[in-house]
């Protein structure tokens, strides 16, 4: 019996991840959940699981039945004295790097589809991130590959991109971009605060800091190649000139299964690739004046320290002023570049300095943004 | 130091492998060369290499410098006495059989491209296969992935065909093909036998058998795709829909190279992807009516016993009277399935009575071609 954790368990990620642990209850026991508040879908996903551990964000601890209801950010430190086989971190956004620090600190076994916090919580824990299983498609896809064997004949590696919703928009139209076109993922269904940033590359920037970080690669060593068909989700590149790649089609189950099940694999959904159906694989390189925050990322990641974080933040900040109508899509690359540009950055030693750090960011974003227009 | 011994030193992967051992002389020492006869391609390599043994099917036992020249296939057995790290099998044909016996009963670590060894010596050797690296481009690509783990959670692996270079050719022009047409493969320069077996497609069959026994899978789990950039070698899909693929330009030092060092990786040609230049690679699934040794070498593998055994030397002899201009290109199939059909076959129990089954199956078919018309 694998005893989980699902923090994040009512989003995309967390609903698939519970997905699996239904059709294989004989072997997966959800010991612990934890959303942003007690809604209908935690409390029915409480009443399925019954787990021993709620956390919840908002509203007030309590115990209902055997589960022991913790809420509050300030109380998440319990989850050091909580003992699993595995935590899946399934939170969206940089609400993630709290409890993947402490889960991390504390030397729990973690696979996690938080990028934010990956990226922002790179510097203080990266020595830690050697027993983390990524989730994200690009990265599990590395990682299977990899199997935590040394890197020193890799040459590089290449994180495939779908191009997202504009892949084949004109320059022009992306002034009268809606919400509704950047939510519109053809291949992947997320949730919406990475479906935009599917809609302007950044999202593969990230992945590219992210890669970074988890694998120890500098970022010579990571590519980016745009591949419609989202088959291909990543290649390791040998100084042979051989190259191993995962391919499947998207299904955010496979990662997360392998991450539960590691290192074996689990049947899922019995969606078999047709090769003689998908008949083409596609590649081309990155528009990069379409979507120059592809680069932007790369270039705040080499520069290194707290760029990353800074990136990542402005970007939260801007996509949900976006989502609420409240900017244009193209204001997300100007709101992040002048972010990036301006903010005063200096180094953190600890989590509640980086969350300190995060607050002023998000601070001075939403004061940059109010001089972008309504859409 | 590797030392090394190289069977078929005069061919398309022996010359290759030498060109491995000249790259990496601080590495890779070249104990033994072995080839048919002492050419000047082989004396030139001799004083090259400066081999402790040489073995020749053909001429006289001598002394060469400090090099020992053993002649004659009845002598094969000194192999036996040869300590060396790995002995690379590159003859063509069913002439690799007799020593790929003597080096698998005698423990040796071995790594070969002799397909027809492997399928003709399958029901007496499969146990022995443990330990022997695959070079052939296919079996490497699968070899790369599995990397001896258990194949409990593999669901299928699929072969990639490059369609040889009549993919795109009518059907009512095969009754025309010249030798030339034959040998001109659209991706990989290889030798004579097997260029024509890849003409037919017969040699993607071969690798169908070549793989069950390798690999111990039933041939339920083993799928042909043709694939006409000859990018993605193998695949191996696991039974959560993830697919793990080796992929690079058509070399086959990579293989070589990767037999030799295995577990290593080691620079080669930099030859590496380029996908934005690649742009595309297709799949379509194999043409029977064209190509119809495929499925009938399939056939013959589910069949099993001496079936392969009487497949592969059909069609060696076929193929070669084909060289020599004596039947057409069509007659190959004919004259093997008149072979296989016809043949009286029976078990072997070791590699003599193996040898006298092949000369029969030869003689056979000898006489089955006299019938079959002249070019």
């Amino acid at each position: 019996m694998i005893n989980i954790g699902v923090l994040g368990s009512t989003g995309s990620v967390g609903r698939q991840t519970l997905e699996i642990a239904r059709k294989y209850k004989d072997k997966i026991k959800v010991k612990l959940l934890g959303a942003s508040k007690l809604s209908d879908n935690l409390i029915n996903q409480i009443k399925e699981f019954n787990p021993d551990y709620v956390y919840v964000e908002l509203g007030e601890s309590q115990i209902i039945g055997s589960t022991k209801i913790i809420a509050g950010e300030e109380n998440l430190d319990f989850l050091k004295d909580v003992d699993l086989d595995l935590f899946i971190i399934a939170i969206a956004g940089v609400k993630g790097i709290k409890p993947t620090y402490i889960l991390l600190e504390s030397g729990k076994k973690i696979a996690t589809a938080n990028k934010e916090a990956i990226i922002c919580l790179g510097e203080l824990e990266k020595e830690n991130y050697k027993n983390l299983i990524p989730i994200d498609s690009e990265h599990s896809a590395i990682f299977q590959i990899i199997d935590r064997r040394p890197l020193d004949d890799v040459r590089r590696i290449v994180l495939t991109a779908s191009g997202g919703p504009f892949l084949n928009l004109p320059i022009e139209d992306f002034e009268k971009v809606t919400i509704q076109q950047a939510l519109n993922h053809p291949r992947w269904s997320m949730g919406k605060k990475i479906s935009v940033d599917s809609a302007t590359l950044l999202n593969k920037g990230f992945e590219v800091i992210e890669a970074h970080y988890l694998f120890g690669l500098p970022y010579e060593k990571i590519d980016v190649v745009v591949h419609p068909e989202s088959i291909i989700h990543g290649m390791v590149e040998y100084i042979d000139g051989s190259v191993i790649s995962n391919l499947s089609y998207p299904d955010m189950k496979i990662p997360i299964s392998y991450a539960i099940f590691y290192p074996e694999r689990k049947q899922l959904n019995n969606n078999f690739l047709d090769f003689t159906k998908i008949k083409n694989l596609t590649f081309l390189p990155p528009d990069n004046e379409k979507f120059p925050l592809l680069n932007f990322a790369i270039e705040c990641g080499k520069i290194g320290g707290m760029y990353p974080t800074v990136l990542t933040v402005a970007d939260e900040v801007a996509v949900n002023l976006f989502l609420q109508g409240k900017i244009k899509f193209l204001d997300i690359y100007g709101i992040i570049k002048e972010v990036v540009e301006n903010f005063k950055v200096y180094n953190v030693k600890n989590v509640q300095q980086l969350l300190d750090f995060i607050k002023e960011v998000e601070d001075f974003t939403v004061s940059v943004a109010k001089r972008y227009g309504n859409t």
